[in-house]
């Protein structure tokens, strides 16, 4: 009886430390797995315009437009985003990404620069901000949580 | 040796079974958690001004202010919002909390209001958003990972 006990005892924690584990081993390369998946959605975004930017969102994704209110759910930030010219150019840097321990949440923030042309033809860059929380999928793949942005001063 | 065998297996699933529970109870109880936290911060804010505000932040935070780049650390993001003079008030309200399955990381997202006297002594108010993302200390306590606002249209 006493055995047992002690069989349980150690399958217990050896089970516990195993999970345990596996949470630390998500926390270490979860930095990099958010890196790796804001390169993809940048990738996509220069490869098929608003609608590679919008494959990362999904109905429970929210939008915080500087200027605006907020905006819930894919389609209608994609109505928020239109139109998207052909010109478009949007394109960022991660300064920092963080996991939860779990591997299911975490963030990105960094810059970015908006190019489109003005009513005069001529092409703008914008710079800014922009912070992205993303939250893992029942089926395995990323979407945005909420996205926001705000101005800085064009670099020197 | 077979009834040890299923015992083990038994109790790893229990173990493991349990560890999960434990997942699953963090992940319902915090959003609470957050939405609980963001009321203390805006108590502490109310009663103490810069330094209640403050006192949610450490070395490795970040805020992300619009108009200007990103300013990491406590004594930088304080520097950028002195002087705060004591007709300033700033009160948010979260719209969304959602928590890490890990209960480590979380974020709000919501709506701010600041007042402050401009130079001919009238109190204006500033309309905005805000997200912010909270991560669990090594101590227990919650400190601001990264703040970040920008400006909303005036309610109607």
């Amino acid at each position: 009886m006493r055995s047992k006990l002690l069989l349980l005892i150690l399958a217990v924690s050896t089970a516990a430390m195993f999970v345990w584990n596996l949470q630390l081993q998500a926390q270490s390369s979860g930095a990099d797995r958010l890196r790796k998946l804001e390169a993809e959605f940048e990738r996509a975004t220069a490869e098929r315009g608003l609608d590679g930017f919008m494959s990362y969102f999904n109905d429970d994704s929210a939008d915080l437009p500087s200027g605006a209110n907020i905006v819930f759910g894919r389609d209608n930030i994609r109505k928020e985003l239109e139109p998207w010219g052909a010109d478009v150019s949007l394109t960022w840097k991660p300064v920092k990404a963080e996991m939860a321990a779990s591997g299911d949440l975490g963030y990105t923030f960094g810059n970015f620069v908006f190019k489109a042309k003005d009513k005069d033809g001529k092409l703008v860059s914008h710079y800014g901000k922009y912070a992205t929380v993303w939250k893992k999928q029942p089926d395995g793949s990323w979407k945005v949580a909420f996205d926001m942005g705000n101005s800085s001063p064009a670099p020197r």
